[in-house]
């Protein structure tokens, strides 16, 4: 490791398209003439509307401003700090790559860490390979607020489908700050997940270096991180600045989308990390070391192993960018 | 062919989402506080909104709503009947696709057709070809609506990129109605694109079954067509009995998509269709038969080999839906 990424030498969030604390102004309404809108300031001159039928929450935790409303066309939806984080209509495709990518990458994982992912959707994923094809040992939740894992089981039972009650024999919740629990962390995972809103905002340390060299150190050799990894239409130049840091912590840096209909652009990445030799040898995590056993398969909505593979390629403008050292195809 | 079919015994159209004559409602004003607000009947309960600084045209034409804005962050936009047809900033993932899937899956196209497009962005990518890997002897485009061509000429003259000036001696420009121009053709054609608006108003004609019967007709064997095919997030019913009807039509059908942050759900996708024994044999036009010289590829943006490939791999529920009989994998 390195002391000048230690003291942010590189700071990722820099390179995000403004500067400000937050994502919306704190006064604009969220919904107006019974639409919501999303208008960010990650997602300038832009904004995703949804017509609402009916408010079924609205509060301010400790952290952010919590709204749940039920949409005309989309279910239910969760929103934070004036960001869609699912609707019930799309949830799936998101939860189901963040999980299964590193998940079905990795040969055998078998303590796996989640940190964010409040609502519960990943947990139920990740949850999914216990005895088909992973003997899974433990699964760890770290989620900074409470109200939201709260506010989602109660509203948003399909999401977590019973993952957070707290009766799971190998789940485990923390209700903690991820930064935190990552520093003070003892035990190491074979595949750690951060599923965290946007890199402003309450969520901002878990995009930082020195969360992410917390990160590798609690990762066991051959272990794989997956990163919830913006838009390579908004934010390619904080995913590309994010990537070449991550390069120096860990041994195989990559980047993957899908296509989510209700986040900005409607598409998200995610970027996925190797430690030890054999993803520096393999290079690569795009070739499943898994397939869906059938009865899981018939679950699943979103991800195949096609669809594994073909996430890892990008567009030609995108691919450029990150991938800007690669050898002449 | 199959009198059934020209009967009319499937008619896509009543499988989108609503059965409304049009886009918009009339009197729906497209441009609220600053904003452009794209709510149409084909994408209920949600909307894309634009920042708006600047109207540069608005009119009717004899077919249709005529919209040119300067956007705050997206550059000009293309607006026909409240519908997004293209903004600056990525009108390049689209053009790209429409044109290169099937050109590149050809191994030696030479007269191509281009049906709708108006406003010269598919023109332009398929004009790259010529001496790249390709002679092209002629390429037409048929546009029903002259006012949207020279609006775009005027206003968005880097999408067209000089393809619609009239001086291209291998581009002949016909302003006619495609389904008429199909139906009285003599010509036939390695390459068939049609780049109209979506399956109601003006280009409804397009999406029908009399139509894809005479570009049939009109393609050489060996053929390619490819057609703008809406969103599998949101028209996967119309997507699935279109290409059904088309089955009977076509020797090979297939579906590929590509993410467009300005369409609704932020995904486009195509109905790839092939004529002759070629196409029964291989089965699919995923595997381009040639691959981009150097100074193409340098110019674009979206396409690349691998690109082509993986927009063949549908989302695990639209692969369900859109190959039902597929073989267990």
């Amino acid at each position: 490791m390195n002391e000048e990424i230690a003291d942010g030498g590189v700071h990722p969030s820099a390179h995000l398209p403004t500067d400000t604390n937050h994502v919306i102004p704190a006064a604009a309404p969220l919904i107006v003439d019974g639409w919501f809108h999303e208008r960010g300031a990650l997602w300038p001159g832009q904004a995703m509307t949804l017509q609402v039928d009916r408010v079924l929450h609205h509060s301010r935790s400790a952290y952010q401003d919590v709204l749940v409303f039920e949409s005309r066309a989309h279910g239910r939806v969760l929103v934070l700090d004036g960001a869609i984080q699912l609707t019930e209509r799309d949830e799936f495709a998101y939860q189901e790559m963040l999980a299964h990518l590193p998940m079905f990458a990795h040969s055998q994982p078998r303590r796996v860490l989640v940190v964010g992912g409040g609502d519960g959707g990943v947990l139920r994923e990740v949850l999914r390979h216990d005895g088909h094809g992973a003997e899974l040992e433990q699964v760890v939740l770290c989620e900074l607020d409470a109200q939201v894992m709260d506010v989602s089981r109660r509203l948003l039972p399909s999401v977590s489908a019973g993952a957070l009650d707290g009766t799971h024999p190998k789940v485990r919740l923390e209700v903690r700050d991820g930064a935190e629990f990552m520093r003070q962390a003892v035990e190491s995972f074979d595949v750690i997940i951060t599923d965290a809103s946007d890199p402003v905002g309450p969520a901002q340390v878990l995009f930082e270096l020195p969360f992410y060299q917390a990160v590798h150190a609690s990762l066991r050799d051959g272990g794989l991180v997956c990163v919830q990894g913006e838009c390579l239409w908004l934010h390619l130049e904080w995913i590309t600045v994010t990537m070449q840091a991550l390069r120096r912590v860990f041994d195989m840096v990559e980047y993957a989308c899908a296509s989510v209909p209700t986040y900005p652009s409607g598409q998200i990445g995610f970027i996925i990390c190797g430690k030890g030799d054999c993803w520096r040898q393999r290079r690569t995590a795009s070739v499943p070391a898994r397939e869906p056993p059938k009865a899981m398969r018939q679950q699943l909505r979103y991800y195949n192993s096609r669809v594994h593979q073909a996430a890892f390629v990008l567009p030609e403008f995108a691919h450029r960018a990150v991938y800007p050292v690669e050898e002449e195809r």
